[in-house]
C-alpha cells in the first residue's frame, strides 16, 4: 500500500483533535508542537554513512519540522537499535554534538536489539514549545511562494557519498542539514503557510498547494542554487525534485518582505495543481516530483 | 554495547529535566506522562504472529507504562514500515481495533518503507495526562511487594505461538495483552513505587529493588499462575522470569490492602538485591532474571 493509501486508512481511525486530521507536519498537543521520524538504513540514509551522520540527520531532520512551525526546542525521544560496539559508540557521538549544536536535551526514547543483518531503523520524536505554527494549508490565492537557503546541495551530497567526485560543501548538507531553527521563529508569526522541504521542492510545493486548495506555480529560473552546486552539476530541475534540503517553503502575502534570507520562486493562485515555467516559457513537468515511499 | 551500556553513555547527555535522569519508564513534559517502545519482527513479535495481533501489542505495551503512572489515556503516534498490502491492511484492521478497546485516538507518527525483506520495526509513543505517577525508585524499607493478575501467561503463549500445544487464553496473554488502566488510575495515587512488568517479574522487582536503593524477597510460592498455566506447566521460576506479562507491580506499606485484585509477593527491606524463597526455603537465582536487550 502507498503512503497515501496508508494515511487515509489511518485518517478512518479516531483521531485526536491535536492530529489536525493528519494533514499538517506536525502535531499538538499541550501545547506543545510534536513531530516524529524514522530513519531506515538503506533507504534514508546509506550503510556506509558515518553513524554520526546519521545521528545528526536525524535529529536534524525531526528539528526541522519543528523550525517550520516557528517552535522552541523542547527536546526529543529516541528509539535505537542495539547493534555493534563502533557504530552506536560513533552514534552517541554525533548524537552529542548535534543535541550541543541544537541545544536539545533528551527527554526519553527506547533501546532494542535487531535480527543479526537487519538494517537499522531509528526514531526521534521531537517536542517544540510556543510555536506560532502556521499550517501547510493556509496559502491564500495572490500569495507569493518563497524558499529559505539553496536547492539541491543535498542531493549531490548524496551523490558525492555514493562515489562521484564533488566538493566537501555538498557532501556536508547531505550528512549535516541544519534545520532553519532562527529563520523559522522569525518567519512563522507572519506567513501563511509554511512547511519543510524534505522530499523535493517540487513535490513539497505541490503538497502545500493542494493541502491550501489552491494552484501553485514556480519558476524554476529562480529556484536557488548554491555556489558550490552550480560549479557542480547546475541543473534546477534535478535540484528541484531532489531530497533532503530541509530548508524552509512559505507563502506570503505578495510584497512582503521576509525578515530572514530566502528567494520568492512562485506563486498561488485560484485553482489546482503545479505548474512550472523558466524565464516565462512553460516548462513540462516531470513524471517525478520528489521522493514517495511506499 | 549492552542496553545499560548505552543508557550510561546517554545520561552523559544534556538530559531535560522531565528525563528523570532516564532511570523511570516514562518522561514528563508540559503535564503529559509520555513513553515509547520500539517492537521488533523477529525479536519482540514473531514473522507468523498475526498482524493485528501486532498492532494490537504495539498499543498495549505502551499504554502499560502509562497504566503504571495512573495515567488517563492522551493518544498515540505511529511510526510504520510499508511493506505488504495484505500485512499493513490487517495491521490497520488490529490498530483500530486497540485503539477503539481502550479509547486512544491517534495523535500523529510517520511512515517509511523499508528495503525489501528486512524485518519490520514498527514504534509507537504514548502520551497520558493527569497521572499520580508513582516513580519505580519509591519503595520504601518495610513495603509489601505486589503485582496485579497472574505471572507467565504470554510466556506460555509465545510456547504455544511457536508449536507447543496449549490453551487458546494462554496464546491470548501473548497475542492481545490487556495493560491495566484502571487498576493503575486506582493504584498509583496510594503507591509508593509502581512499574509494569515487562521483561520479567524477578528482573524487574530487582530493578525497581534498585532503583530504591533497597533489598527486595520475593516468595516465589505466592507468584500467582492462571488457572489454565498451572494446568499447562505449572513453573513458577520459568513464570517469574518470562517477559510479557503486563501486569502492575508496586509497593506499598506493609499492612494497606490495594483496592484492586492482586497478590502480594514479597517486601522491600533496608540493603540491596533480589532474593527468593519459596515457602520459607531460599532459592537459588537463576542465572538469567529476564529478558535484557543487547
Amino acid at each position: 500500500m502507498t503512503e497515501a493509501e496508508f494515511l487515509d486508512r489511518l485518517c478512518a481511525l479516531p483521531l485526536h483533535p491535536g492530529a489536525h486530521a493528519l494533514a499538517d507536519d506536525t502535531a499538538t498537543l499541550a501545547g506543545l508542537t510534536i513531530t516524529s521520524d524514522t530513519l531506515v538504513e538503506g533507504v534514508h540514509f546509506l550503510p556506509a554513512d558515518p553513524p554520526g551522520d546519521v545521528a545528526w540527520k536525524l535529529v536534524a531532520t525531526n528539528l526541522s519540522d519543528l523550525a517550520a512551525k516557528g517552535a522552541l526546542i523542547e527536546g526529543i525521544l529516541l528509539n535505537h537499535p542495539l547493534t555493534d560496539q563502533h557504530w552506536d559508540a560513533a552514534f552517541l557521538d554525533g548524537l552529542a554534538e548535534a543535541l550541543a549544536a541544537f541545544a536539545c536535551p533528551l527527554i526519553g526514547g527506547d533501546t532494542v536489539s535487531l535480527p543479526a543483518g537487519a538494517p537499522r531503523v531509528l526514531t526521534v520524536t521531537a517536542f517544540g514549545r510556543d510555536a506560532a505554527a502556521p499550517r501547510r494549508s493556509g496559502a491564500r490565492p495572490g500569495d507569493a511562494l518563497w524558499v529559505t537557503g539553496t536547492i539541491g546541495d543535498a542531493a549531490a551530497g548524496l551523490a558525492i557519498a555514493q562515489g562521484a567526485a564533488g566538493p566537501a560543501a555538498l557532501l556536508a548538507r547531505y550528512r549535516r542539514p541544519l534545520p532553519r531553527l532562527s529563520e523559522g521563529r522569525a518567519l512563522a508569526p507572519h506567513v501563511h503557510a509554511m512547511m519543510d522541504v524534505s522530499d523535493g521542492l517540487l513535490i513539497d510545493a505541490a503538497r502545500m498547494a493542494a493541502a491550501s486548495g489552491l494552484a501553485v506555480a514556480i519558476d524554476l529560473a529562480a529556484v536557488p542554487l548554491s555556489a558550490e552546486l552550480a560549479a557542480w552539476r547546475p541543473d534546477r530541475l534535478a535540484a528541484a525534485t531532489a531530497g533532503d534540503d530541509y530548508e524552509l517553503l512559505f507563502a506570503a502575502p505578495d510584497g512582503w518582505m521576509p525578515p530572514v534570507a530566502a528567494t520568492c520562486i512562485g506563486s498561488f493562485a485560484a485553482g489546482q495543481g503545479l505548474s512550472l515555467t523558466e524565464d516565462g516559457r512553460p516548462v513540462a513537468l516531470p513524471a517525478r516530483l520528489g521522493w514517495q515511499h511506499g
